[in-house]
């Protein structure tokens, strides 16, 4: 069964773990989240990285070291799996969804199911807690799918997810002018920090750094503090 | 050898992968943090945490999880081992450095070596460079032995390692009114973001997500967004 272009009556959605089957999806998306946030410039995956990187053999425990989730749409009821991390029904009975990329997205689950959206995330480590954390790295759902709770439904189930398995927290980022994330997020019961900012190495500037583990001490008059 | 109080002449730092020997001291350097941020109604580690958390059975490779490092002064050289990750060679002929906590801090490692810091590190993921990266949760160097480029010279170890096993990116966290710390990480290379926040899920806020994997479409009048 393809997947349509168009969804009327109820249609299920499922959060589900990811696996390497899911790798051509999971590159289209990330490349659209890209797009939406104009840094095409800095995208740099490909399957083969992120097949070696999400899904490495052995491939660890979910939420125990990255993990990938996708989202998929389906025409009719999907009974729950091992796999199954978050679920909601959506009743289009009032007005039918449009999915123009539809065809270009059939989950390879099969069943007429259309792959809407991912989730990234790995554990992070609170040395006041010393207790594992997770941090959501993305949550992305394309365009026709958005304003229907299924961001929502995933943050709740990865979040529902981590507290089962005993983690202390659920962190994340959002931009500070984007004040319906915000709203949204806080509305949740999140706390966002006003006052931390985030500090990045990379390319040249972290490279240089290659062989400094020895140092002597620099001269009063060098740059050492 | 017991650690002196007083410290004189040449002194080597080592940054080195830590061990389970070493939870005693990391306990305390925790604790020694969260009274420096006015935070020690967060503290919640205990060695039997700190413990399973940081150094399981068995134990993951270096900054492929959970990653703590030590920083010991030692009286006299210490050879590189394989543990090592960063030195630093600092000389106190000018003036001697007492350190009144030494007694209280010597290095299961012998030799006179006292610990004065840590860092605990563990991976990250970028999903446009589809490579993991390296988020640095803390560094913490004993009052005694700041401004000695202890802080710069374990960042750089850290940086430099990652660069060396093909991590993409260091990433940290800095507060946006401690302008010192802003100036140093960005002569350091460093690029700190204005726009982004963090989100943070814990405690009761975090728990109601419990078991909330499975959602029927609220009703137009709800809260579905």
């Amino acid at each position: 069964m393809a997947a349509p272009t168009t969804f009327s009556g109820e249609v299920w959605a499922e959060l589900r773990l990811a696996d390497a089957r899911d790798v051509p999806h999971i590159h289209s998306l990330i490349h659209q989240m890209a797009e939406f946030e104009l840094l095409t410039d800095l995208f740099a995956a490909t399957h083969e990285l992120l097949a070696s990187t999400l899904f490495p053999t052995p491939q660890p425990a979910p939420f125990t070291s990255f993990t990938a989730l996708i989202l998929d749409l389906s025409p009719s009821p999907a009974p729950a799996s091992a796999d199954t991390v978050g679920s909601r029904r959506l009743d289009l009975s009032a007005s039918p969804l449009a999915d123009p990329e539809a065809a270009a997205f059939p989950s390879p689950r099969g069943g007429g199911r259309v792959t809407a959206g991912f989730v990234i995330c790995f554990p992070n480590y609170s040395t006041f807690l010393a207790k594992p954390g997770l941090y959501v790295e993305d949550i992305f759902v394309r365009a026709p799918w958005r304003r229907r709770g299924l961001g929502r439904m995933m943050l709740s189930a990865v979040a529902g997810r981590a507290a089962e398995i005993g983690m202390g927290r659920v962190e994340w980022c959002v931009l500070d002018w984007n004040q319906n994330a915000i709203d949204f997020y806080e509305g949740m019961g999140a706390e966002v920090f006003k006052q931390w900012r985030i500090c990045r190495l990379t390319g040249p500037a972290l490279d240089k750094y290659k062989g400094t583990g020895s140092q002597e001490e620099e001269d009063a008059g060098g740059k050492a503090q």
